[in-house]
């Protein structure tokens, strides 16, 4: 895939006066993203709608330059939170942690995936601290998945691909790729696909999640003999059957729970094109060692979603959280890489 | 059920302050609001925790008061408001928009629906109007279920519920009720059972949608003969049965699709004690007249929704947009107390 489709699809020229105002800006990071906003820039406007690149081919490129498939998870909790940030108003606060993790492990992650939950928890300021998280990582070179886990139905699925994946006030859409669910059908997600096709955005649907409860549904068997989580794979394969990029991946990704290991394998024979979001190693348990078969349909093919072992491994380790953060992140990603060696 | 059970679980004074201020405010209503508020502050504090009712009970009562079983759908959409709001910044004209549609409904209908998803495409200043909708329309007496139709696991599920259907920063519940998807299984919705308990929360989970496309997943056969949306609906049965309240119903209702006539009554059959909420009546299709089967389990068990059909209905009409409304909410709301009848 050529370098030259590599970088977020959207840049405006206020995401470039913020990209190192103020803050640690690793040098490599700074040259690639001066590289990106020149070139965006060279278009002569703020966006670089006329070359929208496909999700699945961004992250590849994002991958293979950080050798990480490691998605950090973005759930902030007031009483989790550093010391040094409970003062702060907690809307501020959120934001600060967020970015600070951002920061930490830019190096190590090609994406991260802001819960949104937990910021709806503090609306109406915690909507601004949401827009505010999602435009810190991309500034700093990271993919954003936002984590919505949205679904419902014609205009209203297409007020929330609005809200996600599209792009708002003449700027960049808020996030690169959100999760959906699959309950309400096809129809549900065609708003979304529609993104995908437009703006050059990701979905992860999910299938099989990685909580106990997780089989209440998605485990129940078909008069056909599958279980429903396989039927939604299948649906899933041939929703994202025509978006597939470049790098043989599609922009329909799948939600599969890391603590599931034996599913894991099952779903990549169900959906060879699927960029499968492995959500449950470190806090729930699952372990990368066991997930070397989403890597099969190649090392872009899967990403390591872990949050509160990344985001507050401080607690374990002591020291100063953005360095306890940073190691965990770098740790895990390595680990992970190895696993994903063919 | 004794009249003094009824009315909003939580009532903060500056509610009560704001009931009246300087907006359209029916004789009765505001005669309703000050009984209410009467006896809250008899409590000597601002909130009634120590008096949280039942949600099916608050509905039930607040259905018997009003004879309508009318909940109106907030969908704002910016290319369909009024011209006399088009000027206005879009936060703004949304709220602007609610507030008039709630003022003309109230009497009426028994509680709005806002869709969080035409907010959401306004972050961040779409969340405080939010709020706002959601705190006017409980001010003219109305129950406010919001639509967000969420659904994540353990302490996810937990921001969202705190997000929905819990004490704010001292103040009420941004709702009375949510509705939610049940995909990820029983321990998602703990956390929203939890709030049920404790603050007379209600919720609404997906059981069978209106929409075309709803078939894909909810209508595979299972090997027990059964249909996946009829195996939620025993599941939702069973997730409400410790939760039912003096009215006979449960605070765990179930969205039915009033555009599926025969599974409305064959819902009511697997969910004797469940409110039904019934979406996709007017611009979806639905009929009232279709409806009996779900008030068998009395006059509040059916909820019916129509959201563009009333809150639009000055673009088929002409005239004042809050004189349509009304006009159409209470002809729906006649209608439908009609076929409710025994």
């Amino acid at each position: 895939m050529p370098a030259a489709e590599a970088g977020p699809t959207f840049v405006t020229e206020r995401e470039a006066g913020l990209a190192c105002s103020g803050r640690r800006c690793p040098l490599d990071r700074a040259l690639a993203f001066e590289a990106m906003v020149e070139q965006v820039l060279a278009e002569g406007n703020g966006m670089t709608q006329g070359h929208v690149s496909h999700f699945a081919d961004r992250l590849a490129e994002a991958v293979e330059r950080k050798r990480s498939q490691l998605v950090v998870g973005l759930d902030p909790v007031p009483e989790q939170l550093p010391d040094e940030l409970r003062s702060e108003e907690r809307a501020a606060a959120f934001a600060g942690f967020c970015r600070g993790i951002v920061d930490a492990v830019a190096p190590f992650a090609v994406a991260v995936k802001p819960q949104s939950a937990f910021f709806e928890a503090i609306w109406p300021a915690g909507a601004a601290a949401y827009a505010q998280v999602c435009d810190d990582a991309r500034a700093a070179g990271l993919l954003v998945i936002a984590d919505a886990k949205r679904g419902d139905i014609g205009s209203t699925a297409g007020a929330y691909a609005a809200a996600f994946v599209e792009p708002r006030d003449g700027g960049p859409p808020l996030a690169d790729a959100v999760t959906v669910s699959p309950y309400l059908g096809r129809d549900s997600l065609d708003p979304f696909l529609a993104a995908c096709r437009s703006w050059g955005a990701g979905l992860f649907c999910l299938v099989k999640t990685s909580n106990p409860g997780s089989g209440d549904l998605q485990d129940v068997r078909l008069s056909e003999g599958t279980l429903l989580w396989q039927h939604v794979a299948q649906l899933v394969g041939d929703w994202g059957d025509d978006l597939i990029g470049a790098s043989g991946l599609s922009a329909v990704g799948a939600v599969v729970g890391a603590t599931y290991p034996r599913e894991v394998a099952e779903a990549r024979r169900l959906l060879p094109h699927a960029i499968f979001l492995l959500p449950g190693v470190g806090a729930q348990g699952g372990r990368p060692a066991d997930l070397a078969p989403a890597f099969t349909a190649g090392r872009a093919s899967g990403l390591v979603a872990a949050s509160r072992s990344v985001i507050y491994a401080f607690r374990r380790t002591g020291g100063d959280w953005r360095a306890s953060a940073a190691d965990e992140a770098s740790r895990l990603a390595r680990e992970v890489w190895a696993v994903s060696t063919p």
